[in-house]
């Protein structure tokens, strides 16, 4: 083994990063067995440096994040301080001074991640970021390195603890969305401002990542179709129980079947309860991955969190660890292809609408024609009047006035030609509103 | 790019072997886009030459794969023949030779892993093996990388898609063991001679190679404590129900409370029905690994077949070439701890156990007592009467004459602990026989 340390730069000592330092410290022992070389805390960057860290001694605090990691001797900067800036300078920075760089930062990676690779491979040092899509889940890894020789056609998962814990309660207590919001940030699971979780801004960044690396291309944020989940109601659930579907807030990145583009977005949708997503509990992650030779796989665990986000922090420093110690890099950026990402309205998807309609004959006549008018057959339609309570079996054919509710379920369409038939819809006379529309997944 | 391509020899052209061809052939540019180097199949040894085998051409097959493996040019070597000999003998040559290794092989790896390693490392070369448990599922690499920074604590899975396909049909179906056997041969998922996987021989050299891995540590295949699951029936599946559980065959790899040891075990235990592994069905795999900072992890996919064992040696073939094309290795032997592994008596478990006794009053005290005397604690009692058809609600005690059946379910305590209540439960008078026991898991 060698015996000169390796030393870690840690920037931002918040819930992650006190725990990716209290863990180099216990587990020091078998770190160093494991890379080789015994690795050393060598600076602490903060914002506070006045707040108590325990076991971390003073001497190593700095707010000065900036010259520690220009100081040269750094070989690791573990970055766990997230946002673009400024984040984005010291990392360019570190990689300048020599240093690897171990990131938990998915808005940074989703904004500029090109750019990082290539500043990294420029000065030959590794950029690695497990812990900024799904936590402690091994997910970045394997698809990286365990789906090297296979073709990744989908991935579909629940990368966002925050809005799983949400649409759990309100799955499992009949709760709207501000009850179940307020739940979670009594609890913790949700930030005082949740706008990054709760309108998709969190999972949207994971798409990019995520699709960037199964497909071996460039996805930008910006090239992520994205639909928050606070527009999501009580009534969406009853809807979704009666057709055995629970609602889940899903990230999807697609190959087009013929190989030449790619989709990615963040949106709620409906899948079945035999989904193995569906019985994902509370802010838990899971992600499921479909290759032309593996087929199916899912992975699954915490989230979120300080500690499980340390482990996949640690993994990766222990990886970037190893590679300094044998002179070597790990696999880099694999952005090779040039896929277009193609616009919302190309992904093919099935629409759950509920309508309110006028309750006489022959609406239902009217509705379907508009779906066939726009290409888009139908799967299941469900009529019910508006004074049964809801209840399945009541009709709304035959019965003059008042309102009643149409449920209709289309077989998979493009996307555009859903919306185009939902925009059709609210022109007609006999459809007094659109109560709502949600994707189908999972089937 | 380098352009010379890098050489690979397959050792095997079954179901796996012709599958990687394949993959190798078709997806050539991408597999040369991901190494940054071109691949190349330079020579395939089978058994039968004569064999017809699409797509590869006739003048790279052999029958002599020692000839292949010393052939001097040869950068990795495939090794999909399983078994012992003559596969350790021609990875061994393959080392001496130069060459990195891919294997699928588990049964060579629980057998003889420390001795392949300290062969790879001394002519500073990769041996992977992704493919030897569990098919596409990536758990070698997560365990070995991904959780690298971390302290796994538990490793417990579905390992063996055949005994889960006989289970699940047992459990779906009430068939019997032999009725489900013969449906599961028919289909393919079986063998002619299914021993290795219904006796647990398959699963245990997963064990040793899982726990060796997890824990850093060495487990040989005799270290593995083994059950097969073909003494389970159809009572014990109805047995399971009324507990609200089911029965699946698990390879189960712990490290002691203390740290200080760990074990490794296979055999059939009842879970609970909401435990995630009690929905993995037919074929599937699925590992669940805790660890202190991860927590829960689970990991699921198809674990065997030509093409998921495919997709993960092809994983692994991409990352040694890329680490011969950097002029490094990846992560070797980790196994720098020598954990002692203790035998199963050590092991703290539960048991639900099925008795049949006399249907006369004080047989339960008698049997309590057993249990007490042994240091065992009773959770749970059941008594039915035969007569009663086993509906539950029928208690023994009051009638005399006949027989009735007493089901126990206890609490944790050492294997050694339960297997000798048994066996004073079996001395006394009043137990006729001991009907069923099996342990109880995923609490």
């Amino acid at each position: 083994m060698r015996t000169r340390p390796l030393k870690v730069a840690l920037l931002g000592c918040g819930v992650v990063g006190s725990e990716v330092a209290r863990i180099m410290t216990t587990h020091a022992d078998d770190l160093a067995a494991r890379i080789g070389a015994p690795v050393e805390l060598a600076g602490v960057a903060v914002r506070r440096p006045d707040r108590v860290r325990a076991g971390i001694p003073q001497e190593l605090i700095t707010t000065d994040a900036t010259a520690l990691v220009k100081r040269g001797d750094i070989d690791v900067v573990v970055e766990v301080i997230g946002g673009v800036e400024p984040a984005r300078g010291l990392i360019t920075a570190a990689f300048e001074h020599g240093a690897s760089v171990v990131s938990a930062n998915k808005a940074l990676l989703a904004e500029d991640g090109a750019a990082l690779h290539a500043a990294a491979e420029a000065n030959g040092r590794d950029l690695y970021y497990e812990a900024a899509v799904a936590g402690a889940i091994p997910l970045i890894r394997p698809l990286r390195e365990s789906l090297a020789g296979d073709k990744v056609n989908r991935v579909l998962g629940i990368v966002n603890g925050t809005t799983n814990f949400i649409l759990d309660k309100m799955d499992g207590s009949g709760a709207g969305y501000s009850e179940a919001l307020d739940e979670a940030t009594a609890l913790g699971y949700a930030e005082a401002d949740p706008t990054a979780d709760v309108e998709g801004f969190d999972a949207a960044a994971k798409a990019a990542i995520l699709a960037g690396i199964a497909f071996h291309t460039r996805v930008r944020l910006d090239d992520v179709y994205r639909e928050g989940m606070t527009e999501v109601t009580a009534a969406d659930f009853a809807s979704a129980k009666r057709m055995g579907c629970t609602i889940k807030l899903l990230a999807i990145c697609e190959r087009a079947a013929d190989g030449e583009s790619v989709t990615a977005r963040v949106h709620p949708a409906m899948i079945p309860l035999s989904h193995p997503l569906a019985s994902v509990r509370g802010a838990y992650n899971a992600v499921f991955v479909e290759a032309d030779a593996a087929g199916q796989l899912m992975f699954y665990g915490p989230g979120a969190g300080g500690a499980p986000t340390a482990s996949a922090v640690l993994g990766d420093l222990v990886a970037v660890c190893r590679n300094l110690v044998n002179g070597a890099t790990g696999p880099g950026d694999s952005a090779y292809t040039r896929l277009p990402v193609s616009p919302m309205g190309e992904v093919v998807t099935r629409y759950h609408i509920s309508l309110d309609v006028a309750d006489k004959p022959g609406v239902l006549a009217q509705v379907a024609t508009v779906f066939a008018e726009q290409g888009v057959s139908i799967d299941t339609v469900r009529q019910q009047g508006r004074d049964s309570g809801g209840g399945d079996g009541a009709t709304a054919e035959g019965r003059e006035g008042g309102e009643a509710s149409l449920v209709v379920v289309t077989h998979r369409a493009p996307d555009a030609a859903l919306a185009g038939t939902v925009e059709a819809l609210r022109k007609l006379d006999t459809v007094r509103g659109v109560a709502s529309i949600m994707r189908v997944e999972g089937e």
